[in-house]
């Protein structure tokens, strides 16, 4: 099954003449508390298991799509015109390759990131999510975000978590077309709840979470594990959030991601992407939360943690993390 | 099943007076290649799985066992007297009650122990190893070696293992009195193989290996899985000793070491023995092999890391780490 394939399907009768020259939108990055590890299709970006993230409110990216009279696309991230030869630029066109409705046509993609690049946040998940409504508005198709996360998907899996604010949940979904492979928004804010920042590195990571993924698939001898280890841990989590036990959510968001680096660690060759300090700050994490600060943390494919917490406690956590930047998710709601 | 019952078994028409007031012996210390990591038999210090290790030639431990007319045992350990109610003189009283004829039957245990405390070497294997021999003699038992392994066993289950100089095989069995699970060596040397210890702390441990073991096995989602790893590793490690296939021989036994930690890392609550200085050598070792250098690592219970190399490298070894104490298990041979 091709990209193409699920396009077609989903855009069969929209994809026609549109008066627009423009269409802009924001999506929010996400972090996963039960972790997206794994695909079942590598081109349609679908997944082994479900997951389960929280947007960041208003961090994340804001992009405006064109058409345009040029020989090819154009791509500006945060002010910078971005050459076309970088790896982010060919995934953008890849994507945008999708929705020409012939080889003349090109695009202007002009993007505003507002979350610090160097956190070890996705930006990808939040500029494709941003990016498949702005083609929305621009193509007028008028498709339902829970059709944009579909299509969102093919360009960044964990994209499809960002066509909502809150806690969303990516469903795996069976077929082999991906269309039961979508995203949606979960009834359920928790107003108190604070996501902190903790950059460790910035530097380039010394393999891409794509690669890291599937070497764990291929190799790992845990991995087989790791899809009833989602099982459990999207149930608890969903518990968690709709009673509001915070120290349930915090330990199986921690465990989710533990699972997920030990299913790393015993890839072939193994891949381990802690630095000293992710190690220092974890041992940090539990000695103050042993000694009652109810603090937890999640990480995805990089040495930065993320803390979970809730405001009551953002002074203790700022005196015990000066640098730490809090974010918090349902602020607005 | 009880201790006791297996030294009924295995001493039932030896356990008699001897004419002896004192046994003495020697045993190695000895690092496992494919862990110990489970029991099955928490009494018995039976294992889930087969283990195997390379002993450390002369470093270990010398103990001489002596009958004494006092209403106590004493036990001198590197020439220092031990209090009775220490964690140590315990599990050693609590092993000699097993061969007391009577309650009034006193030992004074004097051993020395050659290999640094503090780089992370379990001295409980080769102390209690030693012990078992020392009483063979004492008591005139002229046990074999593979029943002294059982019963060396019983006091820590690893000690099994330092009953040989040389590779050495810890068959799991399956019997409920654990009679077939014993000790023996294989009949493989490696004379150019160099162990290389280097002490990261030497802080006593946040959790016993007993207690991690234990808690892994109830609470770690992947534990079900390192049986079938252990199998394979062991199979192909005794290919690679076979072979002398120094990359397949240090490539699994460090698979299996951070397998036995990524089975730690989700348990619950998660067990991380690591300190940032662990994860600063392994990344620090990944980039020498990546150079060219054939060196791997392997890890126990504790945040320390033993170097696995070959003689022929030794030099750029020790300019890497110039802080290394290196072993060659071989040597004498």
């Amino acid at each position: 099954m091709k990209k193409s394939d699920v396009i077609k399907t989903l855009l069969n009768h929209r994809y026609v003449y549109t008066e627009n020259t423009s269409g802009s939108a924001f999506a929010p990055a996400n972090i996963a508390l039960c972790k997206y590890w794994g695909k079942r299709d590598i081109e349609l970006n679908l997944p082994v298991t479900s997951s389960l993230s929280v947007s960041l409110g208003e961090q994340g990216a804001h992009t405006t799509v064109s058409l345009i009279n040029a020989s090819e696309d154009k791509i500006r991230i945060n002010e910078e015109d971005i050459t076309l030869d970088t790896q982010i630029a060919k995934r953008l066109i890849e994507f945008l390759d999708l929705f020409r409705s012939n080889t003349e046509m090109h695009f202007a993609i002009d993007t505003k990131i507002n979350i610090p690049m160097s956190a070890g946040l996705a930006s990808s998940a939040c500029s494709f999510a941003a990016l498949i409504q702005a083609l929305d508005q621009l193509f007028s198709w008028q498709l339902d975000r829970i059709n944009l996360s579909i299509l969102a998907r093919l360009g960044s899996g964990s994209a499809c978590r960002s066509l909502w604010d809150g806690f969303v949940k990516w469903h795996a979904g069976k077929e082999e077309d991906g269309m039961d492979s979508f995203a949606e928004l979960l009834p359920y804010e928790w107003p108190h709840l604070c996501v902190g920042l903790l950059v460790i590195s910035d530097q380039p990571k010394p393999i891409s979470s794509r690669e890291a993924m599937q070497k764990t698939v291929n190799t790992s001898c845990y991995y087989k594990s790791w899809p009833e280890k989602v099982k459990t841990d999207l149930a608890v989590l969903q518990e968690a959030i709709a009673s509001r036990d915070f120290d349930l959510f915090g330990s199986v968001a921690e465990s989710n991601a533990l699972a997920m680096h030990a299913s790393m660690l015993t890839a072939n060759p193994p891949i381990l992407y802690w630095l000293p300090e992710t190690v220092a700050m974890m041992h940090q994490i539990w000695k103050k939360r042993a000694e009652g600060l109810p603090i937890y943390f999640t990480q995805d494919a990089g040495p930065n943690l993320k803390l979970l917490f809730l405001k009551t406690d953002i002074e203790q956590v700022k005196k015990t993390f000066p640098e730490i930047k809090i974010i918090m998710p349902f602020e607005k709601h």
